[in-house]
């Protein structure tokens, strides 16, 4: 059926020279090129088309923009830094310009919005599309809302978590156990992993922790941490790191473990989306990438947290512990008070400080950071061995107090790059109480939108810092959080939400 | 709970002055500006932001691109086509740039990917954001998305079209009956419109009928209609034609009919999805906001249709009968074959053509063309009044024959702004048969699919013109198809496809 009966006209090469704008385009590839030249006249590109641009073996997928301004020359194509860096260009090369192959794998993601199951040869696919820049926004977007809407079953979470590990790098450790912690998030401030590799990491554990970045708050461990002392480390780095210290508190997109995570992370942020499967593929895949054995899980319950009820919560541990065991994973769950923020600051900076005032053992240190910190390290010494059934929290109390901890976290920074001091906010404004009386709600989540609008996590000085706590009995005009910010604009924003919403602190 | 301590700093004004970069993006409106201009700096815009941009009382929300070149200085933004367009600027108009007010709609969006309902104000929310350009593309893709995976409720779909005829214009007629036709699209060259007009229009009926461009089609009764006349028409101008002619043929969207309805077009195209809530209100918005009182829709249904089965087919007949029953609708649909492509030729101008031979009586005319566009009208004749039951058929056919159609087709074409000649594309290549024996099915997708690849319907001479129907024995080496494109790099786009995908018509 494929006889053809007249030639194919041969038009010229579909070659221009390559233009660095300098202009910075996050995930998503753009170029630039005059409406009137020759390649989009041959090749009948329309105004918004996803192309396929090529140079020496390498190709990248692109929005494409029509010109019709001198910003490029009719033999120039006018590249986007990320279309630019993906490519290794440098000025003048030629590049090819062509229709990208249909994106067949659209096909299963379609299926899914319908209901169907995807298989794993699907999942596969759409990870590989995804980590080759193949999905738009808008495909990006309908992947992640499919998933989200259309709850996806163990099977499909088993398959796109193994996706994930395989469209990265994999770390393998030449020992056992290699131990882990994960919080599942949605508790502001609850800046626990710094805490807890110190002590675990200062009893002799092995535990190479990657983090991410936010995702739908004002701040992931990754930005935390990355006030304190680099992060974005490579693999061979990371290693030197964990021989040399035990530990290492990282983030997992430089070290490319499981990096399609970090796309669709940008998208769920823009959502405000995090559904379960991607929840489960995300923590695990990062987790088997950098070669962990056991895991302890912290999972905040509460009304306002990202698991509101402790069936959810229930739920979401099973599913986290069945699919880890797929993996060979041994998975402890543990439940927390998830009814307020942790610590005082909220914003990488103001979390770092929490931090390194627990380590400090200073006085006023937050007690809640603390005890949480001190929790999780125990399950953590008690799941490697280090401790026996029950005596872990002695152990790591211990460990904490003597001061072994913060010379661990030293020398962990030290070995990252060179420990850090956090910056503080150029504007600050408090925001004080109407009335006088008992503080009986805190809001996490309209909390961490104010500190969002006040610019966390970008510009890692900003954010909140909380002055009362749930059961505080407070005067009128008694100042309830500070608002931190590195912009006179972002400030203003932040403040008009926090006026228009004047249940964040419930007080009676 | 709004005292506050501090003073806010006054920055400089956001003001920095337009400058029109000449770049066409097609919905979203772009803007560029120097990282270390003082807005971006004050306001702390990060890579990828959303923004306010205002001038004389009008604003647009763009995306935000951060530029380290020359392509506009410390004091300028850039715009792109449509933002330019939308604030009506002049160059070096000062313009004030600011973060955008939170999209407080999304959260029903969420609310509806995890199962929760909308009610009326959110969605007449939504609707309002989108037709102000508040949602980004990821935002209108999660909305587009989540109606598909969690089907609307009835009452659901009645918000969303009461929504989206608010959002747009709205035409009143002082006569009844308006009578009106649709049909529900999915079958190649099922251009019926053009010839029900003309016929219906001939006989003395009030026809105002306002097309859509392709959804995920290679054209639209829009994009045919256009290589034929104009058909962005605005409002006084269609009602002038429908005074003198008693029909029209025009685009709705120049017409603000529903306008929304585009915006989220362009969505479902890329994703290919077209959910069942966004169909209704889709063609019933349209309908509603036209003032048509009696619809006859033609529903195709076949195995690789858009509507697959009889079943399926009459639960949309239901449910647009009952949604249009909400607005004072008389809504007749007819079930028709949706196993093959109707006429020849797929594409906009390749249907034209076959639109010209029925109308114009020629020998050769596609039969199934003809008698599709009777059966048609014959309803709307009897649904209108304009003949007796069961007489509707006859009246159709004597006013096809006796020329009367026809040459009311062309008064039409006069009136909308003179008759056009469709054009025939430069580059063509016959696709042939491998082995010969008798034509058993016919792939409605991926022949669309072809037709799209060769450029349908951006370039209106693109498409394929089909040489055989089901049921035709066929030797080998003759010809199936013929694919038409306008620039090499389409042709040989889709005949990649073509050869890649054997099964596009089943020989036996």
């Amino acid at each position: 059926m494929t006889a053809t009966t007249e030639p194919l006209p041969n038009g010229k090469p579909n070659l221009l020279a390559a233009k660095r704008l300098g202009i910075q385009s996050v995930q998503e590839a753009q170029i630039f090129m005059r409406k009137d030249c020759h390649v989009c006249r041959s090749e009948g590109f329309s105004a918004h088309a996803r192309v396929l641009v090529s140079h020496n073996g390498k190709s990248v997928v692109a929005n494409l923009y029509q010109v019709t301004s001198d910003i490029v020359a009719m033999d120039e194509v006018g590249m986007s830094d990320s279309a630019w860096d993906s490519l290794a260009l440098h000025d003048g090369a030629m590049v090819t310009i062509s229709h990208p192959p249909p994106l067949e794998s659209l096909g299963a993601v379609r299926g899914k919005v319908y209901g169907k199951r995807f298989d794993s040869a699907s999942l596969k696919e759409i990870v590989t599309d995804i980590q080759a820049g193949r999905y738009s926004d808008i495909q990006l977007s309908a992947f992640v809302t499919a998933c989200a809407a259309r709850p996806l079953a163990r099977e499909e979470i088993c398959a796109l978590t193994q996706a994930m590990v395989d469209a990265g790098d994999r770390i393998t450790w030449n020992k056992r156990p290699i131990v882990d912690k994960h919080c599942v998030g949605g508790l502001p401030g609850n800046r626990t992993t710094p805490i807890v590799v110190a002590i675990v990491a200062a009893c002799g554990l092995t535990i190479p922790k990657t983090s991410s970045r936010a995702i739908t708050s004002p701040a992931g461990t990754a930005d935390t941490m990355e006030t304190l002392a680099p992060i974005d480390l490579d693999i061979p780095t990371m290693r030197r790191v964990v021989e040399r210290e035990g530990g290492c508190i990282v983030w997992g997109g430089a070290a490319r473990l499981s990096p399609t995570d970090d796309i669709l992370i940008r998208v769920e942020n823009v959502l405000d989306l995090d559904a379960e499967a991607q929840l489960v593929a995300s923590i695990l895949s990062k987790k088997i990438a950098a070669g962990a054995t056991h895991i302890v899980l912290d999972l905040p319950v509460g009304p306002t947290a990202k698991v509101r009820t402790r069936e959810a919560a229930e739920a979401l541990a099973d599913s986290l512990a069945e699919i880890g065991a797929e993996f060979g994973l041994v998975v402890r769950t543990v439940l927390t008070d998830g009814t307020q923020p942790i610590g005082r600051g909220i914003g990488p900076a103001l979390e770092a400080r929490n931090v390194l005032d627990v380590l400090q053992i200073r006085q006023g240190a937050p007690e809640d950071l603390r005890q949480r910190a001190l929790v999780l390290a125990a399950h953590i010494l008690e799941l490697g061995g280090a401790a026996g059934p029950g005596e872990g929290a002695a152990l790591a109390t211990a460990t904490l107090d003597s001061g072994r901890a913060w010379t661990k976290f030293q020398r962990i920074c030290e070995a990252q790059g060179g420990m850090r001091v956090p910056r503080v906010a150029a504007y600050r404004r408090v925001i004080a109480a109407a009335t006088g009386g008992q503080v009986t709600t805190l809001d996490n989540r309209k909390l961490a939108k104010i500190a969002k609008l006040a610019g966390a996590p970008e510009d890692n000085a900003a954010g909140l810092e909380l002055h009362v706590k749930l059961g505080d009995k407070i005067q009128p005009r008694q100042p309830l959080y500070t608002v931190h910010s590195e912009s006179p604009g972002e400030l203003a924003y932040a403040l008009n939400y926090a006026r228009a919403n004047t249940d964040i602190i419930g007080v009676l």
